[in-house]
């Protein structure tokens, strides 16, 4: 039989600096997943938490458990290794979409279970969505039948994957306690953990359009994120990638599936494509394929194949026409010299604003809102030049998506050099 | 009109150990007690208090935000000044009974609005309700007369005072967030402050039986406190008093208003004697009345005639025979020696677990419950002797209340000291 403990306790434990045990771990998570522990109590557990912190193996144990109230994925069967990618999520950040189809061409399935976005971020459903027939929800046997046969699905996570994890996020959302590393990061892992992948890259992204605003917070829990996979003996890596400046041209649904096939179709965006292909290739080196040609699949058509099995195999046409948005408006250089910023948090929060993303988690979006970049950071501007042009169903958005542009933008006579887009990698 | 905040932001503030603004507390007060800010909001914060402090300025904005969240009660109208006395509580402490018509003698108003007993510290109720007929609830008119009549009054704090504090005294007591000075100090002073006394003597208890266990931590409660009051304009200083063995011969809710009556008829234990005019000198010392005979009081009648007014004006039977228990057992001497430890903890807690105090506030108490000493702490015991005899209505409840005992009760061949019974005091 379980121990049991009382949540007073634990709160009282943790509030002292003190370690929590695995038994005392299981049991305020499965309790909390019961109602037995009250929100006003997990909410006080998650203060101590944000503010005295956790251990290694606490919050190995708070993943673990979290899996445990749940239902746990297993591709163990198939006949190919597997591997999921996670983005911490960023402005432009379509990369899935091209990495799935990608990396499944060496013979990896990719089982991508996604989200959809709140915020400024966009969610990889609603960009798989805006394109016209595909379905998002699959059966685990669905699933299963279409990673055999094709080797890559993005669709949408089941409700019954962490259940722990969702009644915590929404609580901590509204108690000031999304920002600690050991929730942060039991989060992520356990949701990836108990999609059943056997290998897991992640995307730790760094800057203003980031959950991480800086290099130190996001290298502690990248390290925490792949310690918390050789734990749990899930081979995970992480790259730290840039999102001071948006990713790629193209921002919002639809114009995020655009810029996608673009790059599949062998062009696309050059730090696109970097990060593609990064990703893509350390995916594969964990399933222990090191000696591949991840370009040349890109150039030669074989992941533009992938991905259109991949989307019609949901229902999706991938010939079909994308949503356009009904409005348009250009955003002229206010002077000549160097785009030196181009923010991501503004260019994402402007997206956002148009609709491309949703303020609450029931509002819909519009599949065509967004923004096209016409210069990124670096280049050079003329005075009066599109920088860049905003879309939109509802005209009357443009102002707001503007305002949030102000401060986000910046052009002066020198060239200032940004970060790296690739900063570092971890693995443990 | 008042500004408007979100809770998540006031939380993610003190999380980040800033200061709240007073529009900021009062925002957060004023909406909790509504219901806005959640019960899991406010119990985020609190532990962000717990951990991260606040100062002196914020103690007292909360404090006020408490107090602006009920009735204030007023009692300027009286032709007397007013003073009110408040212990953290203890184990013996029957101070009130004597203080309040003591300190009434000289021309000062008592008015002590008093709770009930949780946990192994007995209430003031609880023991005033032993005697027969006495009633404890007072509308604000009849608590006003009794004061101008009598000139003490001993009943019910009003649900109206403080309503906020004791919606957050209940969350604090579920989420392991009791223990934080800033919420103790404006927990207590709110209520205290909005009782309308002009001057405020608190008797801050030190040990075992204590809620502050050592010196440091409630000589800074006792500093908080007493600032809180210099900063609301109430007169108030503290007394440190020792709380590591019970105060007096008698524990138990009956068993204290006989002890009180012999102490009021001039006798009674010495350290019940020494706190009762410690506290009621600094009671009036705080009125301007430097210079009366406390003791005198005691011994020439004038406080027992206060105390058989202030009886029977609530109903109560002064002469009345007080309830016994049904059954008693007596603990003896194991050894012989001096009686170096008499934990205040052991035998508050055996004294509640016979029955004189409560588990849960719906329970009833039983009125002749709980222990009488034979022998205090620092006497010279013989094998054999009675050390002390327990009373309860209930047999069954002796063998958990021994249990109590155990290692609360040690004999030495060496005599030991223990601390003084007034450690400090403390004026702001």
């Amino acid at each position: 039989m379980a121990k049991e403990f009382s949540a007073v306790e634990l709160i009282i434990a943790k509030r002292e600096k003190q370690e929590l045990s695995t038994d005392q771990i299981n049991w305020l998570i499965e309790n909390y997943t019961k109602g037995v522990v009250a929100d006003e109590q997990m909410s006080a557990m998650a203060m101590a938490i944000l503010l005295n912190g956790m251990n290694r193996r606490e919050i190995k144990d708070l993943t673990l458990a979290m899996i445990a109230s749940g239902e746990r994925l297993d591709f163990s069967d198939l006949p190919m290794p597997t591997a999921d990618k996670h983005s911490t999520g960023g402005v432009g950040d379509k990369i899935t979409l091209m990495v799935a189809p990608l990396v499944s061409v060496f013979g990896v399935a990719v089982p991508q279970l996604s989200g959809r976005g709140l915020g400024h971020t966009g969610g990889t459903l609603d960009k798989m969505e805006s394109i016209p027939g595909w379905q998002a929800n699959l059966s685990n046997l669905q699933m299963h039948e279409q990673l055999e046969k094709v080797g890559a699905v993005v669709c949408a996570a089941g409700s019954g994957l962490a259940p722990a994890d969702k009644k915590l996020y929404a609580l901590r959302d509204v108690t000031g306690t999304v920002e600690a590393i050991p929730l942060i990061a039991s989060s992520i892992m356990s949701k990836k953990i108990a999609e059943g992948t056997s290998s897991l890259v992640l995307d730790v992204k760094v800057g203003s359009g980031a959950f991480m605003k800086n290099l130190d917070r996001a290298r502690e829990l990248a390290q925490v994120l792949t310690q918390i996979g050789a734990d749990a003996g899930v081979k995970t890596s992480a790259l730290l990638t840039d999102m001071s400046t948006p990713l790629g041209n193209k921002i919002g649904n639809s114009l995020e599936v655009e810029e996608a096939v673009e790059v599949l179709a062998g062009g696309g965006p050059k730090d696109v494509v970097e990060i593609t292909i990064a990703l893509a290739t350390e995916m594969l080196r964990l399933s222990g394929k090191t000696d591949v040609d991840v370009a040349a699949a890109l150039k030669d058509g074989r992941a533009m194949d992938k991905w259109n099995q991949m989307v019609a195999a949901q229902h999706g046409d991938p010939k079909a026409v994308l949503p356009k948005a009904k409005h348009e408006q250009v955003v002229l250089a206010e002077e000549t010299g160097y785009l030196n910023q181009l923010d991501a948090l503004a260019v994402g929060t402007a997206s956002w604003r148009l609709g491309a993303g949703r303020a609450r988690k029931e509002d819909p979006v519009q599949f065509g809102a967004g923004v096209i970049l016409h210069a990124k950071r670096g280049d050079q501007v003329t005075k009066g030049q599109p920088l860049l042009t905003l879309f939109t169903d509802e005209e009357n958005r443009f102002e707001r998506a503007i305002d949030a542009l102000s401060g986000g933008i910046s052009i002066a006579a020198e060239r200032v050099s940004g970060p790296e887009l690739i900063l570092d990698r971890i693995s443990n």
